[in-house]
């Protein structure tokens, strides 16, 4: 096995992401020693029993050695948590996080991060819509995108940006570089608005339920229930990622509506032209992913 | 084998459906003759290297001797089709269909059907985002629903109904009758409208990729690709889905628009509060879905 890339490597939170980082460096030997902590205690206890790692007491002990800490907590904590650790924290050390809101997350990192750190605000494009330490599995960020937002002009060195884009692609990942306000509107249409519209189509649903009386649950093959098992995601990280992400997600918002007010449209003055012609510029997107190699065109059979 | 269940069946409208119920039908010997034809001069030649059955040369042809009549189009051209064959179907025939709209199919069917011929609208919930005969496979109604729409008071004998019914249970389908104004409703909800936040989820961001420089493609991880793979489906189908089922899918809509406003107003307002309560409640009916058997909890690896 190479060398690790970190000798000692620090995970804050040990959920279905921090659970799966620390499988995936054990396995690929991407760090020497794995520390994690979590707020909490039912999961440190999980995580022990598992044996992820060295479950440190608290958040100051799992910290202090750390060559490389990475933050696997939702984006709402993110600030609480660094000014938490800023004392704590190694010269040369990197700090780094996983949430999906990047312009939000460095500046909540910034506002406490030590200078004497190497701020590298990262995002692994990878998760289930299942949580907790159980969850995760080494093999989860393979082939999957991880695009690192470093500040420019901040506190963090090329070797170190480097080193954590070394870390991650021995975890199997594809490493890019993007700026954080383009990573975020990015995101707010490829992952953002579809998981809120699965949120909300469930819902709608649901309330509807008292006139179909359980015959949507019933007959919810096809496309209703790819919907609902992205609406299963965790609901605090998600609330975080809007709240995060406000700009970009109410930009994208605004153009679904409009699109969609123009598709009622169509069906209400029965034009089904608009239709057949907007359904089949869908399709060409779709085209283009299965070309870009980023999915497979076996049909659905399990689940449609 | 047990004895078929028809003599003679006759598929018009050779595609994924029309070929499925073909091979099914062939394989599971629910029909002693399975004959086929399709608009498309194409699509003939293909079902009959396929070896789906036998091909007619003409629609006439197709139908004179069949014991039971599906017509597989989409529901668009129900009504064109049952004025074409109505001359030709066999006394005690039995016709049905397997569009996702049951009223408007039940309306343009009986317009044309003879009074000599059974005439009993059912839909299969099943199908993939793919086209055409090569599309089709023999196990694709296997513990799929199988709605009978048939219309009270009408030409359609309680035995032309419950043999229709051991047609689709050798097929492999659990076999349901509804009334065609419910199962309208429940679609559209369960089906119609999340096919139609799929398309238009893909429009939105192809108009965007013009911002994006093709990232939107990229790191289509996620959310997004499985509504991609839902707005692959056939376009002419959909088209005459949504204007066949305008009432129902107007009504959804409006239920759908009204709550996306609301999360939308509570990202606005920072109102985590509502969005937490919100994405918690959706996790409700992925529950219920899960306990009622009808989806497996293990997480889409491959995917997301």
């Amino acid at each position: 096995m190479d060398a690790p890339v970190f000798d000692t490597l620090c995970l804050i939170g040990a959920g279905l992401i921090g659970s799966s980082i620390a499988r995936a460096a054990r396995e690929t030997g991407a760090a020497g020693e794995v520390w994690l902590w979590d707020v909490d205690e039912v999961v440190r206890g999980r995580a022990a029993e598992l044996g992820l790692g060295g479950v440190a007491d608290t958040i100051e002990d799992a910290v202090s050695g750390a060559d490389l800490v990475i933050l696997c907590t939702p984006v709402g904590v993110l600030e609480s948590v660094t000014q938490a650790i800023a004392p704590h924290l190694k010269t040369g050390a990197i700090l780094s996080d996983v949430g999906s809101v990047k312009a939000g997350a460095a500046r909540a990192m910034r506002a406490h991060c030590p200078e004497h750190v190497h701020l590298v605000p990262a995002h692994p494009i990878a998760g289930t819509e299942r949580s907790g330490p159980e969850a995760g599995f080494a093999t989860l960020f393979r082939d999957a995108w991880l695009i690192l937002t470093p500040i420019p002009g901040e506190n963090a060195s090329e070797e170190a940006i480097s080193l954590l884009g070394a870390f991650w692609q021995r975890l199997g990942a594809r490493v890019e570089t993007m700026d954080p306000e383009r990573h975020d509107l990015v995101l707010a249409v490829t992952s953002h608005l579809p998981h809120l519209i699965a949120y909300n189509i469930v819902s709608t649903a649901y309330d509807l339920e008292e006139v179909t009386e359980g015959e949507v649950v019933k007959y919810s093959a096809g496309g209703f229930r790819d919907f609902t098992r992205i609406a299963a995601s965790d609901p605090t990280m998600w609330r975080d990622i809007f709240l995060g992400n406000k700009t970009a997600v109410l930009e994208i918002l605004g153009r679904f509506t409009e699109d969609l007010i123009a598709l009622q449209r169509a069906i209400r003055w029965d034009d089904g032209e608009t239709l057949f012609n907007e359904f089949t510029r869908a399709r060409g997107i779709r085209k283009a992913i299965l070309e870009a190699g980023l999915d497979t065109d076996k049909p659905n059979f399990g689940r449609d």
